[in-house]
């Protein structure tokens, strides 16, 4: 079986690195030889012995009928579309741990699999090395998954971490993820909860059958999350997760990623440091919980290769299907039912009159200096909006939505 | 797809309900229909629709070519093997929830499988719902495991989490799960070790690709733990779970099932209750953990209906084929190196002195009244045992092993 490799940055070198360490294991187990016979990279290798294998063309590839399989690992929207396209158009099998390809395209690409009876395949593409993909598609398939929700970016839970343990500032900390290269010198894409957001719709498109697009999830980062938060989180006995969920409420489906408190007994909440936790509760298997190492160069090149070997073992046969392009349709995000942590800056001595007759019950929560915090009721997020508007002028320390 | 049922026990009901719960999605994941047309069982079920489908006679089954899938939710070997055989040499796929079965004659049925282009299936044998069988065998495939451990049996997991939340002793709680229909009348399988043993036999003959012989693993249980042990473990900032292992140590093989004190912030030390958590190491992947309800009705007929539709499939093809009668040679149980947790009654006042000349360094424990405890270092288990047979006329109160 001759493959070929598309990007030879951190991703591709764990590949090729895993392909050679543990040859004879994944060999045994594809049934076949795994052999590279193509890195497509626009860089040289001058002293590196795999510089014979690099071509510059992409149609080389395409055009060698002995290439059975194309791996991506080269990340963003294109070239990767126009190769994945092509590759699978011309009968190839395709895998990929790109998720931006896969949040945006993935349904279209299976189906192009499908109609060329080979397969796209991207279980590195969410959780690194974590089985998820496969295991929705393979494992869960007697269950109506009914929620999807998962701590799906080891940059930011690293982030998130190091402030609860260390008691330290969100930019402080960032620094320190930047320096030990978890986090991008632009930390836009994990802070701000878009590499979550792509993950996510991955995630449920795969246990819908339907299309959620990326597009349409509310997202917010952790940027807000300061040391007080943390001291409060502790306090009630809760941790700060960014979570990433999808789940179906009052017969429709809603999904979101945001900081969230959960309590210290949530299976996700020993989900710590660079970590990823993905729950999936089905209406017959219940809760199931997969943990692992969610990123990095021999946890997702762990995965890419899993995926070569079962496309190797599926010659001729699509193995993914259960995903087609129908759109779901979200709901508002307006309407979505949450609870809210609230603090705010106690500069009046009537305050919590003002919140009582705004809010109604409220679950009061023992307050930092200066500051009145308190828990609200189940509510819409347009309705908790509008109550927020109420209030007298004060100033909002923060609200963070806390676990039902 | 035409199927037969062996057995209308807890499982087999949970299988018919999940079958007719979630037709729709498994029928769509299958792409086709599954229909039950037998179900063997020796009673009647007068009232009940499902009485049309019953038969007495396994010959009807195993001669009707239309049957493609028979599915054992019956446990133990007889007549379960001899169903296993027939139904493989003639071209039907068998699947089980029976770890008896499939930790004594795994590696023969599946070779019959695999002669037959038919498929035997297991994710149900361990783990209840959990899906591991199936990962283990499609989504690790590029690592080298070289470590699985598990809390495979909710039984004790609830009794161990019980007695340590609430302060009871084992006899106490023992009564109550049975009570709660959790433990059996008779629980030896449970609270004995042996039904953790042949899950961890079968996960590891899955990740070695021989076999494992069950017989081969030491196991403990877990009646010898006390009220007293658990305010030990919570004081050095441990818990105390019936571990099922396999590892690679010094480049040999070693398994064991015996409880363990290991800290609280291990991945498996937040699996309470009935809950299985399973934690697999590799060399390429590092820690991947799997947790859900490893037993009850509804997830284990989760698991078997997610073989059904993985073995409609797959018609023609065999998929599981990385365990082979090869038999895994275990290291001596006696050279194994273990870490002890030792509680002494101490009625001497020199027995420090004593621990200390005959142990050499050890950690020492802040003790219950009357007592001396330690840490020992890594010790062979013979050694360990010479050195406690070396102490002065003491009674030891228990000794535990505890992680390195």
């Amino acid at each position: 079986m001759k493959i070929a490799l598309l990007g030879l940055g951190t991703v591709g070198r764990g590949v090729v690195e895993v392909i050679n360490e543990n040859k004879e294991s994944i060999e045994k187990r594809a049934g076949q030889a795994i052999d590279i016979k193509y890195i497509l990279d626009i860089r040289e290798f001058a002293d590196d012995p795999i510089n014979k294998l690099i071509t510059k063309n992409f149609d080389e590839i395409a055009n060698d009928d002995e290439i059975a399989i194309v791996v991506e690992a080269m990340g963003g929207i294109e070239p990767a579309y126009t190769y994945a396209k092509s590759s699978l158009l011309k009968g190839k099998s395709y895998i990929t741990s790109n998720k931006e390809l896969v949040a945006l395209h993935g349904a279209e690409l299976l189906e192009i699999a499908r109609n060329n009876h080979v397969n796209f395949l991207f279980e590195a593409s969410v959780g690194g090395g974590i089985p998820i993909i496969r295991p929705l598609n393979q494992s869960l398939t007697a269950d109506e998954i009914y929620e999807i929700t998962g701590i799906l970016n080891g940059t930011t839970n690293f982030i998130l971490t190091k402030m609860r343990e260390d008691g330290r500032a969100f930019e402080d900390v960032l620094k320190e993820a930047q320096e030990l290269g978890y986090a991008e010198k632009n930390p836009e894409a994990d802070v701000e909860g878009y590499d979550a957001c792509r993950k996510i719709a991955i995630l449920s498109s795969l246990a819908l059958g339907e299309h959620v697009n990326f597009q349409d999830i509310p997202t917010e980062g952790i940027t807000q999350i300061t040391k007080e938060d943390m001291i409060y989180a502790e306090e009630m006995g809760y941790v700060i997760k960014l979570l990433a969920t999808c789940q179906k409420q009052d017969a429709s489906i809603f999904a979101r990623v945001s900081p969230m408190l959960i309590s210290k007994v949530h299976p996700l909440a020993m989900v710590n440091d660079v970590f990823n936790g993905i729950l999936v509760k089905g209406n017959v298997i219940g809760d199931v919980m997969f943990y692992g190492r969610g990123a990095g160069k021999l946890p997702t090149a762990s995965a890419v290769v899993a995926d070569i070997v079962d496309a190797a073992k599926h010659t001729g046969t699509n193995i993914i299907s259960f995903w087609n392009r129908d759109k779901v349709e979200l709901k508002d995000k307006k309407q979505v039912k949450t609870r809210y942590f609230v603090r705010l800056q106690k500069d009046m001595d009537s305050i919590q009159n003002s919140v009582k007759e705004i809010f109604g019950t409220v679950e009061e929560v023992k307050s930092l200096n200066n500051e009145y915090a308190f828990i609200t009721e189940l509510d819409t997020e347009v309705q908790f909006a509008e109550k927020m508007n109420r209030l007298p002028e004060l100033k909002v320390m923060n609200k963070i939505r806390i676990e039902k």
